[in-house]
């Protein structure tokens, strides 16, 4: 296959806003404490383990049938978890799924963004954001937060009412700064809008902050609540991200998914994780308190952790975050360099792989 | 949640080319033989079905963690099937892999197409073409088929040339139509193509036509192969599309792709289905068999069946294709209105259920 495999990309009539790019990823290095990607690092218990085959068993005899294209009966189970949640009564018509909330969020931006309409964002936060944004060609807006990371409400419900974007991303907690947004601040951005809000909650599961759900009803025509089963759920490997809305926005979003977008393999798998609910999320409360633990830790070792809300902790600072971070993969700890100068990112792990991160802080260059 | 269910539609801030759009997808109706979707009507055999559950049990272990974000050992797999189908030597840097060919296509448009760009199809063809098209912004040129529903090669290279789209989806076998595209015309379109040709194979382990993946070769940085394991593999529930191109073409795809897009369920399910290959395969000649009988009975009840090379079969003329179809729905046989007037698609089902569909042939208002 010599002439196939000596076509280079330049030769390809890529768009031209691609030239150049690189894949988005954090490295996948096979080190031995892999604390960067926010995951949970408590396994499946055996039973959920189990279920999952067994539900993955019945749905393969119908594996050569088409899925149920509208998901309904996980729609259905995401939105009794999510009325017991945020205690909101909540129903299949209010909940969309798909593999991931990054898809989520690309149907969001399909629906309510792309050429011509505008996204906006308070940096830094999910990066993907800004890379969806582009993927559905809608112009990113970045807008700043204050120099310790939270959002400064007057300045960010005025930069949304002077740019008037048509999506306005709040994420709470934020990642990779780890804090939540009060109710109030999401209100005045809420007010702010002219448009439609996203409000990303991949990691509320960890914040004790009421869910942006409870606010659905009181503006039903702009607030979208995105969620995971990626992070808490310790899901990640399943891929099913959901949210919480009108269900004109439901409707709206059948409009550019891609039909059976879910596989029955992953609504099954999905619906039996649901049902273990109660046991990965008794891993939430475990994590917070690890997670209280390496901020003290790293404040006594002279560090300036941001007061988080997540499962993961941005801490500083560096001289050369890359330098460090390359160190810590040298003592075998994986962490990430999300781009925010002077910090790096730890995701909080089992209190074995803390104290493993905990002992390399203390030797990497700072 | 009365005032979030009371938002309709109207008052979203939607993209307008969406508004007035209804969702894509055949009706799923609960009737007793299904013949709409072209899905093969043999459910997998219980040794795969045991192996997907297990091996979905051994990830099921790991699902807190990512997948594999490159799917390389299911890349590799599927490029060990596809070299022995069309004896000719790809490995895992010539397969990209996607949830469903749906979403296969709508990568390729995203790196290849969108706004300012222009994809062009022959029509009636696959429907999704020109659906995923809208949905990544691309511009759709629709193109001209012969009365019969053939290619008119030299027709066909001529629009290519002036309206110089940067894709062409060429679909062999077509779909809904079951002809397949002779390489002679096949090449004469890359000839002409001044971008990517895609060539839609979603069907081709039905057809005894050479693969377009023997002109990769001769077209390196022009030709795109898609295939999918929802047909011919019986796995339609598990969502697997896959495409055989230079590696340069899934470097350009990784720069648009969400990440972590293809779980770790269905990466292993998929690499299950594969190692049961022969036995799913086997029903290929069962059901072109059946194709034929169904074709020659067809004629002799007065219809005009289009040739096919799929597990489908175009076949006319109704007065009234709409008012036809519900006859058949009513006799409890779901088969599909394509829009291809006077016409109505069949999908090639077991024995019992063609005979179903043929004896409510008998009855049916032409």
């Amino acid at each position: 296959m010599s002439a196939v495999d000596a076509v280079t990309l330049d030769q390809l009539p890529l768009r031209e806003d691609l030239r150049g790019r690189s894949p988005y990823g954090a490295p996948q290095l096979d080190v031995p404490v892999r604390l960067n990607t926010n995951e949970n690092p408590y396994p499946p218990p055996p039973e959920l383990v189990a279920d999952v085959a067994e539900a993955v068993r019945e749905v393969a005899a119908e594996l050569h049938r088409y899925p149920d294209r509208d998901a309904l009966r996980l729609r259905d189970e995401l939105a009794a978890y999510l009325s017991v949640a945020t205690r909101v009564a909540l129903t299949e018509r209010n909940v969309w799924a798909a593999n991931g909330s990054n898809e989520v969020l690309q149907q969001i931006l399909q629906a309510f963004g792309g050429p011509g309409r505008s996204a906006l964002g308070f940096e830094p936060s999910y990066s993907m954001h800004p890379i969806i944004a582009a993927g559905t060609r809608t112009d990113w807006v970045p807008a700043p937060r204050r120099e310790d990371f939270t959002l400064d409400t007057d300045a960010a419900a005025r930069i949304v009412a002077e740019r008037a974007p048509d999506v306005v991303f709040l994420t709470s907690p934020n990642n990779p700064t780890g804090g939540s947004i009060p109710h109030g601040e999401l209100e005045a951005v809420l007010r702010a809008a002219p448009g439609i809000v996203v409000v990303d909650e991949a990691y509320a599961e960890f914040s004790a902050q009421p869910s942006a759900v409870t606010l659905l009803e009181e503006y039903p025509a702009k607030l979208i609540v995105s969620r995971t089963m990626s992070k808490a759920f310790a899901f990640a490997g399943g891929r099913l991200g959901y949210l919480a809305a009108a269900p004109a926005v439901v409707d709206a979003l059948q409009l550019v998914r891609l039909p059976y977008h879910l596989s029955s393999l992953t609504q099954a798998a999905a619906r039996a994780a649901l049902r273990h609910a109660d046991q990965t999320l008794a891993s939430v409360a475990k994590l917070a308190a690890e997670r209280d633990r390496v901020v003290d830790e790293l404040r006594g070792l002279g560090f300036s952790p941001v007061p988080s809300d997540a499962n993961f902790i941005l801490f500083g600072r560096f001289t050369d975050a890359k330098a460090s971070w390359q160190a810590y993969v040298d003592s075998g700890v994986l962490i990430r360099d999300v781009g925010v100068e002077g910090h790096l990112r730890v995701t909080v792990g089992t209190p074995e792989e803390n104290d493993a991160f905990l002992r390399a802080s203390k030797e990497v260059p700072r």
